[in-house]
């Protein structure tokens, strides 16, 4: 299979891709390397499976070049990483979201590409659904803008699946974290400490509350799902078991650098700014259903992110 | 009450219009006058309390200056009404639906104007949803392009609900029908049997089946949610109790312009085009339990509908 990932040089793109790798397909990634890095796919290089395209989502003539090179599915994973900028500059998440999306699948109309992988959010399902959600929760009113265009990426999809006969499968994720991960709170709190040691400040009460799933637990269950859900549009959480809270996590992570007289710090209230769900946990029968189980917990996912991110960014300081 | 409306110079807008000036408000037009007409505005000139502004909702420019008018509430809705558009030009919903949407909420957090009505749509429920549809129902996969951008419309409302304090009524409506249509299907059959009287050409089987809604009901309803719900997000289905087929209406309009000899001839099939939703119909529970219940229901509004673009268009072929 000839596959095009967008995003992939990203973080879970990387894993994503190789997985694909192992299993003998060829890819072409399209990526603006703006949090993606080359170093993240240089192991493929000797493979000769893996080329990289560096162009932008946003420009429709870079997506349709990229989906014209003899593409049969598309792992859409391309987004604006950093959840919070929405509540500074507003119009990221329409442009590297929404419209990025449009031109995806405006892209694969155009060159006849038939199926789609989506990476979607629990964050679409906004605040106060029930817990664990299931796939079916409504009404979805996201808060965040990156949530926003998270949905609106799930309605291009499902409108281009009714309307010119796509194939879809989208993944709706829990918090995804692991190895070369290049945003999101542990690398946020290993950068704190790297800067002061001494000190952790965590945003909110600490009680935030959410699912925690592995990046290779999340491209394994993607690669499954696939290769047993077939309906014209198939929509599926990915999540763990359980959950865990960020003071939780702000432990694991000053045992695991070893700053043992850090601080840790709340700023207070319940969420860590503006748009931000305080508690998060997706119903994950439907994936269990599918055969497919995690291989590791929210705990477990933390200390081994935790681990991964530390032998990958160092505690010294260079700043 | 200062009030902007987008699309104030179309069907539904002039309509809500009428009410807003009955009931003393001042209102601020923004239309790009595509579909919209001047003349449906022209029995309030002597008012003085409608301002009316030809500006593109796709220029963000435009938008800021209609709502720099010192603005208490917005009612949202602009759109592109031809939902078949879709299938053969596919960013006009994405531009003056999603885009247009936009462009509305950022200019309203700039101008710090905090109320916003929203004219969403039964399509966000895509197709398969149980009949009839509540607003809890999930997922929504609209099939429609047009339903993708109501669908993402309605998510760009509830972020900056969350985000920026907005506060929002989201109305999903049936098919609104009435004096001073511009386009659906009573208008489009006024219009063939125009061109010529001995045949009706009907998209589908004829077996399609939906709720209608006479405009006017509409508009009463809208006002009475908001006077009523208040909640930062306040979200509604507005519809009428039944249904009408499509063959329905075709018989009533054959009847009511009485064009007796009229052959109605169906092209088959169980939609009308790709993203059509041959089935719908919305719960109205939560609009009654809120004290509001319609005037007319579907036959009654269909024949009403049919008297007045009739005397509107009137049967001389001009063309």
């Amino acid at each position: 299979m000839r596959a095009l990932v967008t995003g992939g040089a990203g973080f879970i793109g990387s894993h994503l891709i190789d997985r694909l790798v192992s299993r003998g397909d060829h890819i072409v990634v399209l990526d603006n390397l703006s949090s993606g890095q080359l170093s993240f796919l240089d192991h493929h290089q000797s493979t000769g499976q893996v080329k990289v395209i560096k162009g932008d989502l946003c420009n429709f003539e870079d997506v349709h070049a990229a989906m014209n090179e003899d593409i049969d599915c598309v792992f859409h994973l391309a987004a604006n990483p950093d959840i919070r900028l929405g509540t500074r500059v507003t119009d990221t998440d329409l442009k590297q979201g929404t419209i990025a999306t449009y031109n995806v699948v405006e892209a694969m109309r155009r060159c006849d590409v038939k199926k789609i992988a989506f990476a979607s959010s629990s964050v679409v399902y906004g605040e106060g659904a029930p817990l664990p959600t299931p796939e079916d929760y409504g009404p979805c009113m996201p808060i965040s803008l990156y949530g926003a265009s998270k949905q609106a990426g799930e309605g291009l999809i499902s409108s281009w699946v009714g309307t010119f006969g796509l194939q879809a499968w989208i993944f709706r994720f829990a918090n995804i974290i692991g190895a070369r991960g290049t945003h999101g709170v542990i690398f946020d709190f290993i950068h704190k400490l790297r800067k002061d040691p001494t000190r952790l400040e965590v945003l909110g009460n600490g009680l935030q509350e959410k699912s925690y799933m592995e990046v290779g637990d999340c491209a394994d269950a993607i690669l499954h799902v696939m290769s047993i859900a077939n309906e014209p549009l198939n929509l599926y959480n990915l999540g763990s078991h359980d959950t865990a809270s960020v003071r939780t996590i702000a432990e694991i992570v000053v045992d695991v650098t070893g700053c043992k007289d850090a601080q840790i710090e709340y700023t207070g209230g319940d969420r860590g700014w503006a748009g931000d769900i305080p508690k998060a946990r997706l119903s994950i029968n439907k994936m269990l259903e599918s055969g497919f189980d995690v291989g590791m917990d929210s705990e477990e996912a933390i200390r081994h992110t935790a681990e991964s991110l530390l032998a990958e960014i160092g505690l010294e300081d260079e700043s």
